[in-house]
């Protein structure tokens, strides 16, 4: 296994970036997954196309688990692991042309190694992992501060809001308000820079992996809702927080 | 009355978007207004009285009705009256850093004339009237489509959406999603962009009266969430979308 070369990594992004700011001169392909809210694209089979001839050419030996099913099929954490999302917030790419993400999840025996998150049309590219701290825009990033929930902003997913899934309701209550972009990507880049403290969503593996990295190596808390540690390949309803919010969010959100 | 010189006002906003910009670099007096959910800064203050006095030595006649009580008290429309919203959306300006606006808003006469948003931190500064077409950082700017309340994305406020006033929640799932800046100048921005084909919130008059002109000027319909017309100088719980997601949004929001 050879030693993983971030700048080759952060050359892939720049360049699957460019396709995706390129593709709004031209008409998409759009079709459904499980349903009307869950949409698909030619761009998003493109930049994980892309993203994984890369991966097989210089990591040949890696598996891959991919949003869009062209990497492996993989049922265990064991080896090199790389987990892409090509475009995180397909809708908002849709419907907004802004407000995505590239994500890429680099995990070796079950470990994250280095998460990628980048929103190209803002420009925002956080990367970095337990072992090599973390980077925004090329900068040194300083993890964000504790914030406390009832000081701060917090992120939930519309749909677990709607429905007051495990009483997020009272965590949005007991916060300065909810901000919801509809982008895993986007809602940990606001995490990382201190923009809010919480966000709570069900996400997918290729949804929360690269996110979890960079949370894990800035000191915030990571957990499902129940409080339980992540594993890489379920699905899950996710809490990433703050150290302190993250107290208050787990109480609130378990209360019976 | 002279003449609205428009210019002058793009000036005005230029010199208040670079004072907010330069106050990052310094500690903030923070201060509660009607609660905790409702703060005030310094700031918001400094840029009412920058825009204030430019009005009162340029447009000495007319009378200015602002967020923070600088101006006059307006209790009936004749004449001009400006309608300043110095920060819109300082929580997001307090926790954020971005996400804020600054609007203005001419009326004479009880007709909107001009409206100007500012997104200062993104640079996207929308304005225009009735009498002179929108214009988009300095390039007209085309109305949006009338994009169908199931084919788009819509922006509601939060505590309406917790609370389901007025039957929000039914608006949520008949579209592709919800989307909350906490800001009501960019979600303004974003309709009139067409990235999103409904905004509902409770607003003051500050709040909604630039983003009624733009949205009136662009074919967009604005309403209370009963139908009823907007006045000027009453807090609303309001609607603004697209005209067909509008007829979908006032036959959901009056569902009985």
């Amino acid at each position: 296994m050879s030693d993983l070369d971030v700048s080759q990594v952060l050359a892939w992004l720049e360049t699957a970036a460019q396709m995706l700011r390129d593709s709004f001169q031209e008409e998409r392909e759009i079709s459904q997954k499980t349903g009307n809210l869950d949409l698909v694209t030619d761009m998003d089979r493109r930049i994980e196309q892309f993203l994984v001839s890369n991966i097989r050419e210089f990591y040949p030996g890696d598996r891959i688990l991919g949003e869009e099913g062209t990497g492996d099929q993989v049922e265990e954490m064991s080896g090199r692991v790389w987990i892409l999302d090509p475009i995180d917030g397909t809708m908002n790419f849709i419907k907004q042309q802004e407000n995505f993400a590239i994500m890429v999840a680099v995990v070796e025996d079950g470990a994250g190694k280095c998460g990628f998150i980048y929103d190209c049309m803002r420009e925002r590219l956080i990367w970095g992992g337990p072992d090599m701290g973390l980077y925004y825009n090329g900068q040194p990033l300083q993890p964000p501060q504790d914030q406390e929930l009832k000081d701060s902003l917090v992120a939930i997913n519309w749909q677990m809001f709607a429905d007051n899934v495990s009483n997020v309701q009272a965590l949005a209550w007991g916060s300065c308000g909810v901000r919801i972009q509809g982008c895993a990507g986007t809602e940990f880049i606001h995490l990382l820079l201190g923009k809010q403290s919480v966000y709570v969503s069900k996400l997918a593996p290729w949804d929360y992996a690269a996110g979890r990295i960079l949370c894990e190596a800035a000191g915030l808390r990571c957990s499902t809702i129940e409080g339980a540690p992540l594993a890489w390949l379920e699905s899950i309803r996710g809490v990433f927080a703050t150290p302190r919010a993250y107290e208050s969010a787990i109480r609130l959100l378990n209360m019976q």
